[in-house]
């Protein structure tokens, strides 16, 4: 299941950065919306810490899930899907066996 | 200069209880407000992080800083009243000893 850069097409290249950022973005934005709720209710510290507690989380997963490695993009794609942040039309101009794995790997 | 609980009469004890209380509950209404207005000017990823840092820091500030054992309290007045979480009347009632060193440590 290794895919490693030379199994990318230019095209495909494309295709996965656009994809990439665009799902990237999104998460951002709904997590900046959801910070920026979650701040305006703060009433007290422990409120603050919460925060503090969910940002640490957020990150740590956030800097983990978006790995623009070659051989991570099939199960980087599959977990944006699984989640919601990507759509399986926006991988289309990738190839049919990497589109059937992404989308396999998203039912799991 | 090691002041232990015995040196501290009831008296002072709820002073001292009194004074720290308000000092904590202003630094963390302070920081409430300081972390709303912050939030509501996230734009970007980095801001979130940054606020992430910022919370980071100042939660390991003032679980530090926010010690009730009467061996550090003079020095946490000190603290207190040097960043203006404290007046220096806010702890009258305390021997004139303690205050002394109190406002001494405060102007270092």
């Amino acid at each position: 299941m290794q895919v490693t850069e030379i199994d990318w097409s230019e095209t495909e290249k494309e295709v996965a950065k656009t994809a990439f950022d665009r799902a990237y973005a999104r998460e951002i934005d709904a997590l900046i919306l959801e910070v920026r709720s979650f701040s305006s209710a703060i009433a007290q510290i422990e409120d603050m810490w919460r925060l503090h507690d969910f940002l640490s989380a957020r990150r740590h997963e956030i800097d983990g899930k978006y790995d623009y490695r070659y051989s991570a993009l099939i199960f980087v794609f599959a977990g944006l899907l699984k989640d919601g942040w990507l759509h399986l039309e926006e991988l289309e101009g990738l190839d049919a066996d990497k589109l059937k794995k992404v989308a396999a790997l998203a039912r799991m």
